[in-house]
């Protein structure tokens, strides 16, 4: 009997005013893959609305070209101050819609979750959940983009957290020993 | 020569997380006129997700049935704490993706901002807006729906200040310096 592999695609969003993030994750059965990863810069629009439009626009181009099955979203619940939380919600209310205009389900995830599920450290820097990110998907050279890194990271704690409860808890430590030169 | 009467349709929302006002106006050159109304309750679907996708499917179908030319979004730039900012930023974002993935134009009004363009005075009550709205639209009775002639306030507030080109970009400050110490 041919074994059944399940096949997913999942979209990982790190939305943020000045520059959104999102990385594009194929699962197959165990096996990820990355299938692109990058930024999107808002600052060079001038205006809220402007760039509001082009967070919609480039999220929902990403979901024409990928067809994602899921969405995971790195949604912080904590902010600076009430006017920038009221921006940062209307990015992400903006970045959700694209989802919720397919009928994508999403899920969210707080940054201290994603980087537990990814590195089992919750307090693990951009630097270190990159690393991780670079094993786990046998990437050859990361670019430095950390916001992208970082909304691949949830799409990756989005599988973790999915599928069988895989247990992250011990990976850490295991990289840590694996890769001795890799972490600052 | 027939006179040339401007005409066009500007859809007022007053975004909520839990009751959503909308208002559609047809202005003829001067004559305005009410086309619909009315409220969204969200209370009823439990979940965060939800309500926003319930938002958006409401919205884009609002401006499917009437293809507003205008977009008028009464929006407050201050709340009551951090949390119900972001989730109000975020409702805000849905509803204004709805209008942004058609290219129909928004603009902002600070909900004084509102109350004064349409009945002379900033601090007005709900109610006071009402009975204004009901004079100048001819309506023969007001349904008990404060949030709805909220939403139609903001789209004849919007008429009111068209022509007078408010630059959106400047509004954030507008309202800041229009509102001291509402801004922390």
């Amino acid at each position: 009997m041919a074994k059944v592999i399940q096949e997913k695609i999942v979209l990982g969003i790190d939305p943020g005013t000045s520059v959104m993030g999102y990385g594009v994750l194929k699962v197959e059965g165990k096996k990820l893959s990355l299938l692109q990863f990058g930024v999107i810069h808002l600052k060079k629009y001038a205006g809220h609305e402007l760039k509001l439009k082009k967070i919609f626009e480039r999220v929902t181009s990403i979901i024409e070209e990928f067809h994602p099955d899921e969405v995971a979203l790195e949604a912080p619940f904590y902010g600076k101050n009430i006017q920038s939380m009221l921006k940062l919600g209307r990015a992400q209310g903006v970045a959700m819609s694209a989802a919720l205009a397919r009928d994508i389900p999403i899920t969210e995830y707080a940054p201290k979750k994603v980087k537990q599920s990814v590195t089992g450290n919750g307090n693990a820097s951009k630097e270190q959940v990159a690393a991780m990110l670079q094993t786990l998907l046998s990437i050859k050279e990361l670019p430095k983009m950390l916001d992208a890194t970082d909304a691949l990271a949830v799409a990756v704690c989005h599988h973790f957290q999915n599928g069988q409860a895989q247990s992250r808890s011990a990976s850490w430590k295991n990289f840590i020993s694996e890769n001795p030169g890799r972490v600052k």
